[in-house]
């Protein structure tokens, strides 16, 4: 634990609630950038196409059965029926939300689940269960990494909802416990699976966009509801980053998928970035408009992050719950070759460049001729599960069903997953960097490399393409 | 000239050509930015809301008849009929382009302008012409602050295409050359005088938007046809910069529009900024292609830049015209009321905060309402010129007649001009200050005070409200 002690000694304890704000902490932050620098190396980096024996039949033990919990249960029922996974464990602390659970599963499997609802620590005996291959979490965000741990340690595979962390600490332990029991552990980005997604990276696969330079995407949904709702978050627990912390919270359902557009571990890595965070305003205005006792609102109400990769491109992250904007994860793609812009979907593809130069007029494609390129381009695993995810639509319009059944098959059938320990870390991480670039005037913040520079290594991204 | 002198001995001469690019150079950009800080303060800031001696009839000298002087003189059509203004100069490198702004001319104003096309410097005689009002400059942009200085120097007032400047010291001596001849000098940024951009202004104005929070602009541009041609700008000149620097070379039509919503200048000001480019791809390719001479091209294919201001807005600007993108200005604004998207152009208005909070799908507006509010808050000017105007389609969709007929009409009147010298200073500053960052790994850099903290004091936008 070397490293980790270095890094605390630098930054002082918890970099999520610790940040240094004053302008004489500059080179403290230099200071740290260096360090994260000369020590955050991994002794290992094995985990890139890390596989384990097939698992003919998944037992699955789930934490957490609030909304998202619930929802991802239900993402199970063709796996049970085709005996691909049983579920095998259940905990909450709320034991009337593991009952439903259990009303749920009723006639979907032989078996019942075990269940852990007594208290803030009957989830640790839930990764103590001998037939448990897989803990899947699905807490609030400052149970993921303690929990993830805590399964690997007890030799279960781990796949976590998103963030799976969100300090740089939580990140490299994430990484260190991997490397060292041989465990899987997943962050699973459920955006990575989602129809236009998909569609785009199947064209940018199939040479369509030429060579990326720049890549947009974002978090803009309207949470005000949620986070003021007495009960949608358990006790508020999301309100309380807000209160406490400013920068990009959310950083995974725009940067999951560009990570796969721009091979980020394959070939590529991020490199530094810098932060900026708009005034906070409209959550505030909110809370006194809806007669709220009064609190201190920390995070701004918008954030962008641009990110530098390795070989030069660049990436614009934008986070923002509070503005009420209409729901958004942009997903805006620049290739030499073509463009995508989401929300709504629109693709331009370059002509030939040895043609006569345009010299006014460009447009998006008309629809007859996007609509030929989303039929051609539709990602063949889309096409494969159209039938069975149709049934899934409640789960976020397919994507969560195309995501569990990935997880779940890969395991069957001892394959790669599609993301790693180190695709989790790096894409988390953003959140802390994010900030300490903000408490800095935006100071530009050096990324570390979780993957001990095997991410120079060229090689395939297992996601979709090995099943 | 003092602060130039310390400015030049950190930084070591031009800003835009002798970029510090290794590591080590941080250093020097942390003084640099101390130095700016703690030395550039101009002595008066007394040119806001300047105004001089209503001029009855303008007279004006135009240098530069290339493709933008050409269009620009054609706005004057109405303006000459009225006997509002009255072109009595014309300079321009190439006599054939004096002839085709001569023959434009005849039928339009009794007298003949006087013409200066002997050679580099001939249009310094145009500033020396006593009848010269005012001196509109349109030439390549490495022209238009020695233009500038020399004009007013010579007693004239200054129009100048964008950007008026491209290094910090030519934007502080721009600054210091106003204050000290007493002596208009005006940034003409046609984007500001936009049906839609002005619709927003106006809605903001209104109070629609309530308190803002982010803005977002762009000149996303397919500019390689330009840029490569042997003769649309004159030797090249425009690819010249692409060779040398990296950064956004274009901040005017984005920011400009956004200067006017956020008040900048008028209780609010940029205060840090940040800046990333992308590798460069695009153009090198086309070059290839097209079997032309291979060239190094240094500026990157997409350069993203934020600003924050002092009273804690954000600002995203981007830059891209290697890249083939269908056009953008992206024209996003977010306040705690409403929120605005350009391209195409959509609106979304939050609900009464004190209502039950919608807890899933906001919509931009449908279209009857879209048009509700487009024709509700349609700014007054455009409204009062739109028969005019749309006589003049041709300069950009109606703006460019708008903008030059406030210029006359303003110098007829006694008025104080929509635009200072300030805010041509800080919105091209934008630039060298944005190649600086990009050099230093996206290092924060301060933006200088051009106002003399007269920016603190709020008053009127004088934009399109006092005519």
């Amino acid at each position: 634990m070397k490293r980790l002690e270095f890094i605390k000694s630098v930054i002082g304890g918890s970099l999520a609630f610790s940040l240094p704000t004053t302008a004489s902490a500059k080179t403290d932050t230099m200071a740290f950038s260096e360090a994260m620098q000369a020590v955050a190396r991994p002794v290992d980096g094995s985990m890139i196409g890390f596989k384990t024996d097939a698992i003919s039949k998944v037992k699955v033990g789930i934490i957490g059965l609030g909304n998202r919990g619930s929802g991802l249960l239900e993402m199970f029922d063709w796996l049970l029926k085709e005996q691909f996974a049983e579920i095998v464990a259940l905990s909450d602390l709320r034991e009337n939300q593991v009952s439903k659970a259990l009303d749920w599963l009723k006639g979907k499997q032989d078996s019942i689940p075990k269940t852990y609802f007594k208290g803030e620590n009957d989830w640790k005996n839930l990764t103590l269960q001998d037939n448990v291959d897989l803990v899947l979490i699905t807490t609030p965000w400052r149970w993921h990494t303690p929990m993830a741990i805590e399964a690997m340690n007890q030799g279960k595979h781990v796949a976590s909802e998103v963030p799976i962390a969100y300090t740089l600490s939580d990140c490299w332990q994430l990484v260190e416990t991997a490397e060292k029991t041989r465990k899987h552990c997943i962050m699973i980005e459920n955006c990575c699976y989602n129809d236009e997604e998909l569609w785009v990276l199947n064209m940018v696969e199939s040479g369509v966009f030429g060579e990326l330079t720049h890549a947009e995407g974002a978090y803009l949904h309207d949470l005000r509801a949620h986070l003021l709702s007495q009960d949608y978050y358990q006790g508020q627990w999301r309100l309380e980053h807000h209160k406490t912390r400013s920068g990009n919270f959310y950083t995974t359902h725009g940067l999951g998928p560009i990570s796969t557009y721009l091979k980020i571990g394959r070939g590529d890595t991020f490199k530094h970035l810098t932060s900026m965070s708009s005034q906070e305003a409209n959550l505030s205005q909110t809370i006194e408009a809806q007669g709220l006792p009064k609190i201190q609102i920390k995070c701004g109400d918008m954030n962008t992050t641009l990110i530098q990769t390795h070989n030069g491109k660049s990436i614009m992250l934008q986070f923002d719950v509070h503005s009420g904007s209409p729901y958004s994860r942009i997903n805006k793609l620049v290739g030499t070759k073509a463009k995508h812009d989401g929300y709504p979907s629109r693709l331009y593809i370059d002509k030939d460049k040895s043609e006569e130069l345009a010299f006014w007029g460009h447009r998006w494609l008309e629809e007859a001729d996007y609509t030929t390129y989303r039929s051609k381009y539709t990602h063949p695993m889309i096409t494969k599960l159209k039938k069975i995810s149709q049934s899934y639509k409640q789960g976020h319009g397919g994507m969560d069903f195309v995501m569990i059944y990935r997880l779940i098959r890969c395991l069957n059938l001892g394959l790669p997953l599609d993301l790693n320990v180190y695709d989790g870390a790096m894409w988390s991480a953003i959140t802390p960097l994010s900030e300490l670039s903000v408490a800095q005037k935006s100071q530009s913040i050096e990324v570390p490399d979780f993957t001990n520079q095997q991410w120079k290594t060229k090689r395939p991204l297992e996601i979709m393409r090995n099943l």
